[in-house]
């Protein structure tokens, strides 16, 4: 029989993190902290938007880039955030950010096309570079100008110019926001490479302390904004994301409309409506519980390792005295999940918590996690 | 500033579609024959699961390949129909058909790799070869013993062998469902070529005089299955497809499923127990509304022009006198949008009408459109 496998696709594979689940799912009565959303419901307001949306029969496709009045929505809602009023025709809506980073990776980046990463990343940030054939280079997540200059003579040395600038802040797996300080180095560097910047802030949200500054508050020419509502309102399942762009970016984000009319068509149109609902739905009751897990955790954890201090999101990354593949297996045996830091690093000595669970359960596996680090070290 | 677009997506282009519809959209009052969706709601059993669904917040992530609970009642729903049990395993489920075609086309067609299509074909069909640097053969929706011996004679002149041949009947756009010495022909090709053939049956449900023949109950070995809810259920802006495989081609669902973790992610949780209400929800009123305007418009046309019966889906195709850009564009003049044969086929001399509307709108619009062949013939 014939390889009916395409060359490109060969490229991904996700048998690693696969590996873990399938021990995972043969334990019984897990604590589970590596869940990657919420474990609050979506807002009743949310809900009742979704239920109004389905008996007004909003079941036909909408616009390829979006429903006008949740674009417009979205433009509104981010202004006071970067500054400015994306135009509703350089916003496009689709089913979740990964589907809009593919999309973007799909209109921008061809072979060896070379994308910063900041270390550590989002695991689907490599996964997307390497099935495009880009060029990946990083940056460690406390970068301040040394580091910089370092990636400029890699640059210099390689010959080569960054195309696309990729991050998340607040940060998944650490929770780090970056500095405003920080930023301005990336708006630098995109500067002098003539590159996109693509500020992920789905976990813009959760912020605890009030420190979060848009990468297009400080760029507003070069950046494109993603954001969506899986984490936010609870709607991971529910597939809304979106991208705003500057006037620049205007030729990439139609094109991304047009390639969305051969692929995912249309985000779901009654959770287009429902999204709209949630940009004015606030979620302080969930942000109050979210942030007295973080301290709890953060608590327990800090005294045995170090972590990046876990400014937003819902996740730490401890060090570990030992590998994070083997390290998380041995947690498997004494009924804790966790997610290897390995896929989210070159660095493989830290794992993931996600604190996204109830408090006992939390507890418990953070008490479980120092005393393996204990045991190792 | 430099061209941020990769090489791929200077592929795709849809601006001259998007002319017809620019023009279309500064007409007041338009009889609108150019939809491609049904005009009902959403049954009211699968709005029901819908809102039982969100109550019970179903908002999470579902399994990257859909819940287990949906891919068992696909499989359960297609046995009598291809003649075999799918695996749950073997079945994919992702944001409508559209989606399941990326997918598909990305794991399996490559550069220089060969894809027959039977014209008129859905203009999605030709745009995915485009984008994916395939090479298109095509034979007549009419086609025969002889048709398919000139297909043989050009492979074998182009020393090619085809890869996949993926066609849709009932067919968008002619309502055409193949005959089952057709699907026979077919099925002795694929085998000749080891190819994969994609049955795109979304228009199985609309099958007025029930003679509708699913490809793998012919050929169980080499076809894989594409339905979803769009069509049947009105489903269309919410977004469930699927895709049935056998065995033989279970690791192009699994490299499909793979992708689907860096794109789409899933189907949207709540659509997915309302499709499984939708497997079992009949649509007997719509389809006799369906089927009384079918004979309307079929009455009407067939008298001044030839056009292939429409034995199912929602369209037909007549022949027009002169080239169907033209003819469009004249047509909303008048006030009626169509849409031009040229995005269906090589042959420019078609027009597809929708029947998805209101009766008194179709036949004002269908007594125009004969006007209209009469006076440039």
């Amino acid at each position: 029989m014939r390889d009916f496998l395409s060359e490109r696709i060969h490229g991904i594979d996700t048998s690693e993190i696969r590996k873990v689940f399938d021990l995972a799912a043969k334990i019984k009565d897990p604590l589970n902290l590596s869940i990657g959303q919420p474990d609050f419901p979506v807002p009743q307001p949310v809900k009742d938007a979704m239920i109004q949306a389905i008996s007004d029969n909003r079941s036909g496709y909408t616009p390829t880039a979006g429903l006008i009045q949740l674009r417009e929505a979205v433009s509104e809602f981010l202004k006071p955030k970067i500054g400015y009023e994306a135009k509703p025709e350089n916003i496009i809506v689709s089913t979740g950010v990964a589907s809009i980073l593919f999309l973007l990776f799909q209109t921008v980046i061809g072979k060896g096309d070379a994308v910063l990463l900041i270390d550590p990343y989002f695991m689907i940030y490599p996964a997307l570079i390497k099935y495009h054939e880009g060029r990946q280079y990083t940056i460690p997540e406390h970068f301040g100008k040394a580091e910089v200059d370092v990636l400029r003579e890699q640059l210099k040395r390689d010959g080569v110019k960054l195309k696309l600038i990729m991050f998340a802040s607040p940060s998944n797996p650490t929770g780090k926001i970056l500095k405003r300080d920080q930023l301005q180095l990336l708006s630098d560097i995109a500067a002098e490479n003539d590159a996109i910047i693509a500020s992920d802030e789905i976990y813009a949200a959760m912020d605890y302390e009030k420190t979060h500054v848009s990468m297009a508050s400080v760029d507003a020419e070069r950046t494109v904004t993603l954001n969506g509502f899986s984490k936010s309102h609870a709607m991971t399942g529910l597939r809304v994301g979106y991208l705003a762009a500057p006037e620049r970016f205007a030729p990439v984000v139609q094109k991304m409309v047009t390639l969305q009319q051969y692929t995912m068509v249309c985000s779901p149109h009654v959770m287009q409506w429902a999204a709209i609902t949630a940009l004015k739905t606030p979620i302080e009751a969930e942000l109050a519980l979210m942030k007295k897990r973080r301290d709890l955790v953060y608590g327990i954890l800090s005294k045995v390792t170090k972590l990046p201090y876990p400014d937003g999101a819902f996740y730490v990354y401890p060090d570990i005295p030992i590998d994070s593949a083997e390290f998380v297996t041995k947690a498997i045996e004494r009924r804790l999940l966790l997610v290897p830091g390995y896929i989210f690093s070159a660095n493989r000595k830290s794992i993931r918590i996600s604190y996204a669970t109830r408090e006992e359960i939390l507890e418990e596996g953070a008490h479980i996690f120092c005393k393996m680090v204990t045991e190792y070290s």
